[in-house]
């Protein structure tokens, strides 16, 4: 008899999931930084590439509390969430509006993390790994910093940049 | 040459994205009501699905606000968050971790939303459109809720079913 699917299959396949996620977004970070007009967006960009790189170094320490390899498996959230963002590169390239539609695509990518990071706290904390609780509020925190400044530079790109009309 | 494009576009491009993706959603509910194990989880969906309704017909208000016909535009990201939440159904069936895998898959959609209206409450409110910020921040405060009580549904489905092991 087969076992079980339980927390810890769930867990273990969900932070394969973000771990995907986060290098993909970390390969994407810079694409976004170089297309970005303001230079606050771009700096905005080039800081969470550097705080990525931190999460990912986080992730493989989970795996190791669980005793896994860290290894990743493909995220079609991500990949469609960044596939927008990609498309606001492409369809904006050089219009007023680019900027504040890359700082939208940026803060859908920060809510997936969010929702990912808040529900394997949760499930860490439901399956005692307590160390491993701590490395993932670590994340979450440094994602909900990031979304809010994004807001912030949100406001100010789509007022400064965005409504110059033609 | 042609017009630029500024916050105006942007913001009826997003509109489309985000009723493509509430009506991808209102489809999906039921099949994970259905899919879903405990009753409390259940009725979360069956009353999200009614909520999406309300949404819908709030974004078809606000298409004509800004005198266009509501449209969707394919939106890969919820494509692709749905079709996270569509591999937990098939892989956790029948399994203890289903409906802590469900709540979670859900929370995904909703941190979406909750990114993709709270943009678009920004530009209308940048775009002084009155009446849209209204009916934008109506649905916020919907989704920011329905994340707020799947937190809840989500401890209790990790604690009491997802872990009972083999």
């Amino acid at each position: 008899m087969m076992a079980e699917k339980t927390l810890d299959n769930l867990f273990h396949d969900t932070l394969k999931d973000i771990y995907y996620a986060e290098r993909k977004i970390l390969k994407a970070l810079p694409k976004m930084a170089r297309g970005a007009q303001s230079p606050e967006l771009k700096a905005a960009f080039e800081l969470h590439r550097d705080e990525t790189e931190g999460q990912i170094e986080r992730l493989q320490q989970v795996f190791e509390l669980i005793g896994k390899r860290p290894q990743g498996k493909t995220c079609p959230a991500i990949d469609g969430i960044l596939e927008e963002g990609e498309e606001i590169l492409e369809e904006f390239k050089g219009e007023p509006a680019l900027d504040a539609g890359l700082a939208a695509a940026a803060q859908a990518v920060e809510h997936y993390e969010i929702s990912r990071y808040g529900t394997l706290k949760r499930w860490a904390q439901n399956l005692g790994l307590k160390d491993a609780v701590a490395l993932l509020d670590a994340t979450l925190q440094e994602e909900t910093k990031t979304d809010k400044s994004l807001s912030g530079l949100a406001d100010k790109v789509a007022n400064v940049k965005a409504k110059k009309a033609a």
